[in-house]
């Protein structure tokens, strides 16, 4: 996608340092800033401190992880344990994105079927990069299968603005290309659909505020940035269209576990009668489970994550404290929607209803046996 | 209540200086400054900027407004049409809070009664005194109604921690004693009931992270400020036992407009079976009106409330700015919580469920002809 006329992605490997590459999505939209994966060491800090997030860019970082595993120093890339004791490492950076888990393990796999060191090394950078190329597939199948929702609301408004709105960043900069709920957007936008964005700020971490906006920003997409309690207000008054998000982790019957949140605005979106959509890949089902408030592990964050605000103070990037200093908080960093507030999946595979039958419909083979 | 050792009220009339004083809020918790009153412009700059906040002690302000009104500077307080202008200046600085009106029309109505000069004086200050009494007194009934609630609940966990999920604030800071919402919790930590207070931060202006966790922590209060994402999360599961919220104007048919998010709030008790109380002097009912979305104006506030945002950096309260320099924001301040969605309402008068025939069943004197 584009910053300052110039195609970006959040990660890529350079060939000439040979280095995986990251924009550090910490410090935007105030600073832009590049940072280098060179040791699993690094992948690790990048994934859990949120130098990169989205479960399918984080996905792929843990791709790139096990290639990184492989040529960081005193590697021992051809002793199978060493690299299943890495592979863990990366798994373990964050609990609830299944990505993380999908991505290294088929590196790994990849990796373990060559025998010499330069083979794997081999084998893990093409796999990884492979992982990286699908998803940046997968998110414009996406934005293809997407747009018919938009189209068919833009249509029964005459072509007036349809208003979506969208909670956390499941944009390009959560993915590789296009994003996931914001790939149905890029793609309408650049069918000449007017669209305006509704970006929910997501607190703690801001992601809305600071990524989403400016994503849409960069890309000449209208939107306005409201607090994550100004939704269900918004829908009362017949000003949100649709619901567009994405998703860390979806039971194979269809409960969505998505930034902490997103469930109250299913919630508003159901007592309001507007569509509720979740965009993702395939790689983000975890197929092994189907309650999702029971089996998807929540992941508990720092407080001082919700104590700290980050921005733009005199120029620089600073934190402010809001609470008293000797309050306490607490910080879950996911929620899980019941499949029965969702109105449907946009999958690279197409669109279906949120129930294990017509998930499994578009993914056969990943029916039980 | 108490600050440090000291009782306090957030508005009272200084008999020494013969002024009114208020506690700027603005920069609690991280600064606690005293402001006087001096003239209308003063007040209205206290309502409008939120110096003083909360549908209570908003009334308590406008009610001492009208007095400021009679004794600042150039006054013409015996002249009936100067009187109803300022009360009006007063009425608009604020559009949404029930309690303004009530309390400039009240305090505005004796004054009337009194014709010579000196006589309104007297008749403004007295009245409006009364208005902040009363208050008080109301929010220590609303306290004993409310105990009950939490006390069964106490009682139905076998002693364990009631854990109260709370909106805003609508403690003695948006009151003159006591609270609203927290009245009943003030009453039973006092009486010794383990309770525990799940905090909203309460975006834009974090009124939950700056001034109910500053509240409850001063009066030694178990608190966890969380943000306003959080809560259907802890509802589904198990962690929220109670939720208590103030409200800025309730219309006769029990439609709730609170502070924005509230309304998502509702939603998520519905939807995991969660008792929703909304506390109230009958202050702060409109009884002209019955359909609170159609009918309740919802404050539009200045979207640099979302942008930027204020806490201690450096040992001094400062402001960051979130989202990109460019990206535009909107701020609707209220939402409205349907009658349907609130389990019922504490009064001074009684608790009563969310309906026309049992909230007229508690105040009689309200039917219509």
């Amino acid at each position: 996608m584009k910053v300052e006329g110039k195609d970006m992605r959040p990660i890529w490997f350079d060939e000439v340092k040979k280095t995986v590459q990251v924009i550090d999505q910490r410090f935007l939209p105030h600073e832009f800033i590049i940072k280098d994966l060179n040791s699993v060491e690094d992948v690790i800090f990048a994934i859990k401190e949120m130098v990169v997030r989205g479960a399918p860019l984080i996905g792929a970082t843990g791709a790139l992880g096990v290639y990184v595993s492989l040529v960081q120093e005193n590697n021992r890339g051809a002793d199978n344990d060493y690299l299943e004791a890495e592979c863990h490492r990366l798994k373990d950076a964050r609990p609830t994105a299944m990505n993380l888990f999908w991505g290294v393990d088929r590196v790994r796999d990849a990796v373990l079927k060559e025998i010499d060191y330069n083979g794997r090394v081999r084998a893990g950078l093409s796999e990884a990069l492979e992982v990286v190329e699908e998803e940046a597939v997968n998110c414009r199948e996406i934005g293809r299968h997407g747009l018919s929702i938009i189209q068919d609301m833009s249509r029964k408004k005459g072509g007036e603005a349809v208003n979506i709105l969208t909670h956390c960043n499941a944009g390009w900069l959560a993915c590789v290309e296009y994003g996931t709920a914001t790939a149905p957007i890029y793609t309408a936008f650049d069918r000449n659909i007017d669209v305006h964005v509704w970006v929910d700020e997501t607190r703690p971490l801001n992601q809305g505020a600071r990524l989403t906006a400016w994503e849409l920003g960069k890309h000449g997409i209208n939107h306005t940035v409201i607090t994550d309690n100004a939704g269900g207000h918004l829908m009362q008054h017949g000003m949100v269209d649709l619901v567009m998000v994405g998703t860390d982790r979806t039971t194979r019957a269809g409960d969505v576990a998505n930034k902490i949140g997103t469930y109250l605005k299913a919630l508003a979106a159901r007592d309001n009668n507007i569509p509720f959509y979740v965009a993702l890949p395939s790689s983000t089902f975890d197929w092994s489970i189907t309650d999702g408030i029971k089996d998807i592990p929540i992941e508990d964050r720092d407080p001082d994550e919700i104590r700290h605000v980050q921005g733009l103070c005199h120029g620089k990037v600073q934190s402010v404290l809001v609470p008293p200093e000797t309050s306490p908080a607490a910080n879950p960093a996911f929620d899980v929607t019941p499949a029965r507030l969702v109105t449907g999946f946009i999958t690279e595979k197409g669109i279906c209803n949120a129930n294990e039958a017509d998930i499994m419909a578009l993914f056969p083979e990943k029916r039980m046996a």
